[in-house]
């Protein structure tokens, strides 16, 4: 759709390079346009132009005092950044790596393997602590908050000068919101959002910059905090679920880059392929403790994730889950006065559904089937709309200070919508007993009645849930439902994307609880014999799913988490149905939420499958070519240059044995990553040298453990003239087995090996074993299926 | 342990070559016993030796007389059998199937997804009808046979001579009992025992011959039907699943060789890469169906069989799942006079532990922990005495009717041991008038009592199970208890295994809710408030997981089976510690039930990693060589030649160009199965022929799907001398673009490139892409670890 200048990314505020107000992708200066042609015969580019380094963390943390003349990025959803590297999910297996793993004993093995379930039980520990804290301190301070606007209306109702009471509560909500906005827009932009996004890039094997940061988890723990209480549209289970994630890479490090502090301990597990490993355990204690689903947390993981199904890793991902519900349940059993009693869900409470009270029957499945497209197309109308005003913000919204506003703004405007409707409702309903309500507000209605309305908005969107779902037949009169499901519609459209730390799942579930009860309202209400329609809150549950699913397009995972949430299996099938339907009658139209910003984010993003229809395109034009490779014993001045070249910035490097005509590319014998030369060239691990002091030390694999996962910058690197002049054995340190295809290799058996394994680098040789291109991720996410077959992205070196 | 001779088989009744009683691997004329070193200096082997032919099938079906002389098999769970070969879910990506993966539009690709859904569809719905079926039979039959014995012995209780009542049961269950027997023993000895090792191997990519086969089908709903009614210690879940397995695996092909018709029909799904996907939807539909738990099947599919995890498939997975407990609950809730009341779960109904009544509190956990490895002993201790059993049945029970007569025997035993128990019992219990027992047996109590013990025998053990967990305290007395445990573990111990279609899920539940229910009561009597444990069927449901884990050793799906089957998610985590400790304590003695029983039958099943110590280990030393080899274009009497050669018996081969030395292994241009090779013979596609017939059609991809799975051998496709003298064009036929490693490769490093794609066949090359050797599933099975370390297991021509 449209072709945008970006202002605002998940990742930086434009501390790179870049200056002034240009858009490099029209005046390709520095960055230049690269357009490929699929047939691949003029399409022959150098590969650095294709990757570039993965630096920018550091260079980040060194530069936070550029501030305010945001780099502009090229932006359009049919762009790839190149600025995103992927993880190495597969280990690279050189002979320091072998000798370590042939040292291993047996029992070293299973030590290993049991502190790896220590760490798991210590991120599902921390991750549903967190979860508590949340919790708790979201429900004290929106509880006090309601208390005190409560008794303002209560006083000005009778005596005038409701105006007042409009204005404290609006006060009230954007107070709280600008310190959440505030902390996310000025210290720590990645923590904006639900946090989804990037989690399920991370997890697909790219590597987000400082998405999974100590100071990340702060800021958004506090964000969440500051924004549930500040009565924004918003939920706290998206930011629950990047919080596992972060606790997850944290803990398994055994120390913390930020505070400075190792432990020492854990250290075997500070390579790509444990760490992603364990983020998936942490966003899956994540989901379990938001949801109280910890099968729903695994099946969220693997679906996001799972490349290769391990059954351990499974287990210990299931593991993590269950701890993290369990510690929830067990500070909230003990918050609530009821230590030990452990059988209350995760921070979100559907309420169980009884089959017997809410029984379903099998004529009932097509109206399901029919809620399940309405919430398909009101989904796509959701994500559209955000679509445009993600678009908008983009362009005009992305000073910080702006953002602070925009934020400000939207929850003053919630607060008079709110009080507005609460003030001309007249839906009022007797005051019973039992009433579940924590604020029922009388406001107009008479004694011993309250305003219905007043329920829905005076209370933390879970609550509002709850009651749509439980709340007996004839609690909300269809006016009520109708105008609530319009203007929080528009109101949590208009939230996601605000910088703010704050999900949609919520929000989407309200919305379809509301109009789902109105559906059901109304199904009784036409038919004459309404009894077996009298239960609103089953179609509130329906409605809530289709809503939900028309906006994520989450398939197998929300089917267990909403299954698990509600506590009753038998609501399985029509759920799955209606996430079925929902999802693809909203395909149909536009992308889930999440892909389209993560789209928006140009991050290449790597699906199940290659295209159906990409069996002609073959690994010769697909790869990258010619690439730079180096000898097995190369000159330090050649690596340091390549290394330093800004233009190329590549980060794998084929290790060939060059053939007699040197014009032709040398047979492979190994890859090795920019990252393993960096800890060679900082310890001067030169030929040289080494035979000068034969008593030093060898390198290990624990220099490259230290050293990871922020290595130094090349231009950290002090290399004298001398220097430049030795040699580099690469041998011991390269990979000598890295997997390779041939050229005539179909895209789609590329991408399976490619996915399968979680590759960064893959080396296409010809039939001599010589290396001819390499194949990134970037080549493999370019090929996407559009309106008119398959599509190719363009790249653009951002 | 034992190095014993192998008389009985999953798969056939000595219908092949073999003759009379020796032991070939101990006079290795035919048989060659193949000791290779683990160092590989002196293990170059011919490959042939290390794989098989897979046309055992068509030799079976054709020699069906030859029955009564049992082929001896070298029989040792150190040795892996050659016998079994494994499935292609690679694709071989010839031009064939390029040019029409190529033709085909996006519309075509769409219509073969919509497609796959409408078999999944399918799958779910037969799966839950059968299982339906098999409910109403087992329900009815049982029934009628208990109130036939309930009448007679209240008849005689009054006037004495109650052995006659004895002989009445215990003919009644021998004469079910053989009928199962029978069908299983003559007919189809594959639909033996549960299914569950079976299916567990043709996930793992092991073609098991007959599993899959309509006949199997047939004799396993009949046989679990019969063996369920009499009376006998058995489940019917596993057979459920193994029954959903097979029903997938005949729906997706759209024909049935069995019953020669084909339908036309899902023709693009007639090979092993797709076949296996639908199996494992029907795997989890079984699973689904028996246990009322979809997500516990997907997870049970997920577990045993995928590697490579994918979205979509999973999610068809599911829907199978969903769809079968649907149409279970459908037609049940017709049977039982309340149509379209879709809220029962499952086959195996646990009834629902509701969270109020059955909590549980924090302290409580050590003794569900204590529990898991007491469950873990009695596992451990089930598995070695089944395995005993299992040589001794082996060695001495291999003919059809001395299995069948064994099975009578058991039957007759069990209804022996449960009428005297019954007899001698004097635990009488108040009859309510919410009695939950369809037949109360008063037998000697006073009037208004009934027979608890009779309760525990006289019912379907699903029953039984349910009662422990949700009768009333005070149901059972412990002396009942500690008595039922004793005998009921003996008889299922002795049952499982023998010549019926049994499973062993319901049986170890019923063990272990019985003791666990009597360590409930124990618990209650010890401490002076028992209040709090004064609710056994929460320990008997603890003690029910923790048996079954010890047994089975599952470990993810079993935990969300039984949340699902208890309908109550927050016994997750006790249910998962259970199981941990199970599966730990039980490991430490010995495997699980099925995997010792895999082991029996020498199965070379690939587990999820390679044994952790060996990194040491490269491809050079696991790979066979040396390879033959065929040229692009070669001779079809070469090529019959090497085909015909019974001693080796190879299945793929890779195809080379010769390099200059033609003593040199050739460099590798691809690799073509024998099946495909079979099927160019039968059309004689020869080059000669072909310039001499331009204008006949040109062989296409239907013809092999045609011929798939069941090719012929080259021994019946003749080819003439003038032939012999033609060439063979392979370029076109095969697969272009082979998997291949280095010779330098690790061992985990070729394991998880194997394990991850499903490969057959993995070319090792040296740096000049020559052909060196090949690694198949047996090079990689061999590997384990033993207590000494690293082992190898031996290789069995058989």
């Amino acid at each position: 759709m449209a072709n945008i200048t970006k202002k605002v990314s998940w990742s930086s505020r434009g501390d790179e390079s870049g200056g002034g107000e240009r858009t490099p992708l029209l005046n390709g200066s520095e960055e230049i346009r690269i357009t490929r042609q699929l047939s691949g015969d003029g399409g022959m580019f150098h590969i650095g132009r294709l990757s570039t380094v993965d630096l920018e963390e550091d260079l980040t943390s060194e530069e936070d005092t550029v501030r305010g003349c945001p780099k502009e990025i090229p932006h359009n959803e049919k762009l790839l950044s190149l600025k995103f590297e992927s993880l190495d999910y597969d280990n690279s297996e050189n002979q320091l790596f072998l000798e370590e793993e042939r040292r291993m004993s047996f029992m070293g093995f299973r030590c290993l393997e049991i502190s790896r379930w220590v760490v798991c039980g210590l991120i599902g520990f921390l991750t549903g602590l967190i979860a508590c804290c949340i919790d708790i301190a979201v429900e004290n301070l929106a509880g006090v908050k309601y208390f005190v606007v409560k008794q303002n209306i209560e006083k000005f109702t009778e005596v005038g000068g409701l105006s007042i009471s409009l204005i404290l509560w609006a006060v009230l909500n954007s107070a709280f919101v600008m310190v959440g906005a505030v902390i996310v827009a000025f210290f720590e932009p990645g923590a904006a959002g639900s946090g989804i996004p990037q989690i399920k890039c991370y997890l697909n094997g790219v590597k987000i910059p400082r998405v999974v940061r100590l100071k990340t988890l702060v800021v958004k723990v506090f964000g969440v905090i500051c924004s549930v209480a500040g009565g924004l549209a918003v939920g706290k289970e998206g930011p629950m679920i990047h919080s596992g994630a972060v606790v997850a890479a944290g803990v398994s490090q055994g120390r913390s880059t930020s505070l400075k502090k190792d432990f020492k301990i854990f250290e075997y597990f500070r390579r790509d392929t444990e760490k992603r490993d364990f983020v998936s355990a942490g966003a899956a204690a994540g989901v379990s403790a938001a949801f109280g689903a910890p099968v729903g947390g695994v099946l969220f993981s693997l679906e996001e994730g799972a490349s290769f199904w391990n059954q351990m890793l499974t287990w210990r991902i299931f593991f993590a889950s269950m701890i993290s519900t369990f510690t929830l349940n067990f500070f909230l059993s003990i918050y609530n006065k009821k230590p030990g009693e452990l059988s209350s869900p995760g921070l979100i409470n559907f309420g169980r559904f009884e089959s017997e009270s809410v029984a379903y029957n099998i004529y009932e499945i097509p109206l399901f089937i029919v809620m399940g497209a309405i919430g398909g197309l009101l989904g796509a109308l959701f994500n559209i709309l955000n679509y445009w005003l993600t678009i908008f913000r983009i362009r005009y919204v992305h000073r910080p200070c702006l953002q602070v506003m925009e934020a400000m703004l939207v929850a003053a405007v919630t607060a008079t919508v709110s009080f507005t409707m609460i003030y001309f409702s007249n839906d009022c309903q007797p005051l019973r007993p039992d009433q579940s309500e924590d604020y029922p507000l009388q406001l107009f209605c008479a004694d011993g009645q309250y305003n219905s309305m007043a329920t829905a908005f005076f209370n933390t969107p879970e609550r509002s849930v709850r009651s749509l779902f439980h709340n007996p037949p004839g609690s909300y009169n269809p006016l009520t439902l109708s105008v609530f499901t319009l203007t929080y519609f528009l109101l949590a459209c208009w939230t996601y994307g605000l910088t703010v730390s704050a999900g949609v799942f919520i929000p989407s579930l309200l919305i379809g609880a509301a109009w789902g009860r109105l559906f059901g309202i109304l199904l009784a209400s036409i038919t004459p014999n309404g009894s077996i329609w009298a239960v609103p809150g089953k179609y509130a549950l329906i409605g809530a799913a289709a809503q939900l699913g028309g906006i994520v397009r989450m398939t197998l995972s929300l089917t267990v988490i909403m299954v698990e949430a509600t506590g009753n299996v038998t609501y399985g099938l029509p759920i799955m149905l209606v996430l079925m339907t929902a999802k693809i009658v909203g395909d149909y139209f536009v992308e889930g939420l999440y892909d389209i910003h993560i789209k928006l984010q140009s991050v290449p993003f790597l699906h199940w499958e290659a295209p159906a229809t990409s069996h002609w395109l073959t690994a010769r034009e697909v790869m990258s070519a010619p690439v730079t490779c180096f000898k097995r014993i190369e000159k330090v001045a050649t690596i340091v240059d390549v290394l330093s070249n800004t233009s190329t910035n590549h980060n794998g490097f084929p290790v060939v044995v060059p053939v007699a005509a040197s014009d032709d590319p040398g047979k492979i014998c190994g890859l090795i990553l920019r990252s393993q030369i960096i800890v060679l060239l900082k310890h001067k691990v030169f030929v040289e040298l080494a035979r000068s002091r034969l008593t030093q030390r060898k390198l290990q694999l624990k220099d490259f453990r230290d050293a990871y996962p922020r290595f130094p910058p090349i231009q950290s690197i002090h290399v004298s003239q001398d220097e430049r002049e030795c040699m580099m054995d690469l041998t011991e340190f390269m990979n000598p087995t890295p997997y390779t295809v041939p050229q005539e290799t179909s895209l789609p058996r590329v991408f399976k090996l490619f996915r399968a394994l979680g590759l960064r680098h893959l080396v296409v040789v010809d039939n001599e074993n010589r290396v001819v291109g390499l194949v990134t991720r970037k080549d493999l996410a370019r090929y996407h299926l559009g309106k008119h077959g398959l599509e190719e992205m363009q790249l653009a070196q951002t």
